[in-house]
């Protein structure tokens, strides 16, 4: 399953946390630990949603920034491919063989573009956003300069505020000069709306994604209305999946989260009011830690502080128990609350992590674990792969 | 200069942001660059001011986490070696080249201390800092074993409120197991008061540094009537290491921040009430972000975003601007404010991230910059050893 590097090249406890076959205790730590069973259970459930309501499934690449898992959202979660976010993080997935791989983002830098250009030389299916008029002649240029094809879908702005044009008008328009670029394919619209994901009620949730399909329907039919087909409308997060899929607008999914889980997804609540680590999805992915001091008494310091995680959306808590809690994180240090000294030095917890996505992007391995043993550790293939 | 890597063998743009020689303009972003002339002045300073208090200076490799920066800091700063928190980091230091290592942290994994015992076969100085009598023993039996000494401080907890005993009569314990233990040699006595390095007012950090040195004073007393002397008497930090300097107490300064600057750091005040980055010490570490996206007229979005940096105190200001300003970050982008409109797509601006440490932690490279040129690219060369 490990598709990328020679696992013997790696000194364990210097470079790598672990190695195929060693018991669960040997791990050294902080280091990520993959819960294989409930990451298959996740990735197949996700799929098979899909599939059942009609729609695409392009598993988001960004949150993992690996291969493996990828291929495995492919195997079992019946995934055409891949979104991400960065062009070098596109590299990572084509070269590892992934075939349909979107940069769901503007890429706008002419290093950037040239690179982005060469992509589909290798057989790939090579998608990249754009919400700006300027660079559709750039990509343009550069794929015509290097004898491929880009698909370019157009990006909307329902509501993350971040990149992506607000009216059907600025989305036509655009459309229409991809349309007609010699070096490019109209795909369609591209449009999430990630501010809303992370909205604990259910209803919340859902009035904000009732307005994003009203905008997105509006766009869709204006491009119709001027001869434009969007093979793609692709959004969808974990939480927020079952409205595009009820949408009649939306045609595909591209969900991260939901495989590995996170402390701030986790607490959202599902439409029966149940927190959604707790029935629709399982916590795979865990920050492994030691106990390294005790010199207080209600006191237990881990070895997972910020170089082993991102505290962007909240502290991680501790899975499985009740007794102790994370309470503080520096550099290298993690105070968890120990109230009845439950904890001793070396013991071992897991944490689930406040934000998964660049927490995974501090790490360098994931370590799968199955039965108490070290299945298998993989790469993470696109660390650092920011540019 | 780069000590470590044969830099042909990365590629720009996929694996490393840019090569000596390239134009500024021509960096690859997001990525962190390093202005060598103000890096080059903080670091002699630093050492200046040591060296003038008879103070030892011992570099915090923690924060930069460079083999590189490091050598910088002996050649120009007077410094004798690194301290640093992790056995995997120590590794990565003396493989460097670096003869003077110290743990400033507990090592209690059993495989952990079993590599730090070996160690000092490299020749190299090992130091490692305890806060358990058990520990003792563990850690000198490993030293006994692989027929080397390891050099052990006793930490205490002067308000950092992690690891560390509090009282004296604690401190003389463990200083006596160390001293009596066969494959260890008694060093003195660890001290950092991490809580109070970023109170604003000059005042408030006095008072905290005060009540530590009693406290420190203390138990080297305690140590002295016990027929202990400590060689060191560490600790120190960017925000007090004119307290330490002046307290006649502690010998050794472990200050990080100062050679890069952040954020967090450069807002505290000074003994006359000025911001410490408007004089003391220059931004020498910034982000290079490119604007990706300018869809809305009042707002650019920068590609630096939670990938890019640790938002963990606070977000990152932009450089040398009053006109913008960096308001949200996501995981891979960055709102930035732009109420004039001064911004384009393309353009660059220089962040100065809200903490160094582990900002530094999640970038593979450092960009060394001079006069419009890049000198020098040298790897993070313990980036993710949290082992």
């Amino acid at each position: 399953m490990n598709t990328h590097v020679k696992l013997d090249e790696y000194e364990v406890g210097y470079d790598i946390p672990a190695l195929p076959g060693m018991d669960e205790a040997e791990i050294q730590t902080p280091c990520l630990i993959l819960d294989l069973d409930a990451l298959e259970r996740n990735i197949r459930k996700m799929g098979d949603y899909a599939r059942d309501h009609g729609m695409r499934h392009r598993a988001h690449g960004k949150m993992h920034k690996s291969v493996d898992v990828l291929k495995l959202q492919q195997d079992l979660g019946h995934a055409v491919g891949v979104c991400c976010q960065k062009v070098s993080e596109a590299e990572v997935f084509v070269r590892g063989g992934i075939k349909d791989v979107m940069v769901s983002n503007q890429v706008t830098d002419p290093a950037k573009i040239d690179r982005l250009a060469q992509l589909p030389k290798s057989g790939a299916r090579i998608l990249v956003c754009v919400d700006d008029a300027d660079n559709v002649k750039a990509l343009s240029d550069a794929a015509v300069r290097h004898g491929t094809q880009i698909e370019a879908l157009v990006e909307i702005d329902c509501g993350a505020g971040r990149c992506g044009v607000s009216t059907t008008q600025d989305v036509v328009h655009i459309a229409k000069l991809i349309d007609a670029a010699e070096g490019l394919k109209f795909a369609g619209i591209q449009a999430y709306q990630g501010a809303m994901q992370h909205l604990d009620l259910y209803a919340d949730r859902k009035e904000k994604l009732d307005a994003a399909i009203v905008q997105v329907a509006d766009a869709v039919n204006g491009l119709k209305s001027n001869g434009l087909e969007c093979d793609i409308v692709g959004g969808g997060g974990t939480g927020s999946y079952y409205f595009e899929s009820a949408s009649n607008v939306y045609n595909e999914l591209q969900c991260g989260s939901y495989a590995f889980m996170d402390a701030d997804y986790g607490r959202i609540l599902d439409k029966d009011g149940n927190r959604i680590d707790k029935g629709e999805w399982e916590n795979a992915l865990f920050i492994l830690t030691t106990v390294m001091s005790h010199a207080k008494a209600d006191k237990a310091i881990v070895d997972a502080g910020l170089k082993a995680q991102s505290v962007d959306s909240g502290l991680p808590f501790v899975y499985g128990r009740d007794d102790v809690e994370y309470l503080k994180c520096s550099d290298e240090h993690g105070v968890v609350g120990d109230p009845n000294g439950a904890l001793k030095v070396n013991d071992k917890l897991k944490l689930v992590p406040g934000h998964c996505d660049p927490t995974c992007n501090v790490h360098d391995w994931y370590v799968g674990v199955r039965g108490g043993k070290v299945e298998t550790v993989w790469p993470v293939s696109a660390r650092g792969k920011a540019y």
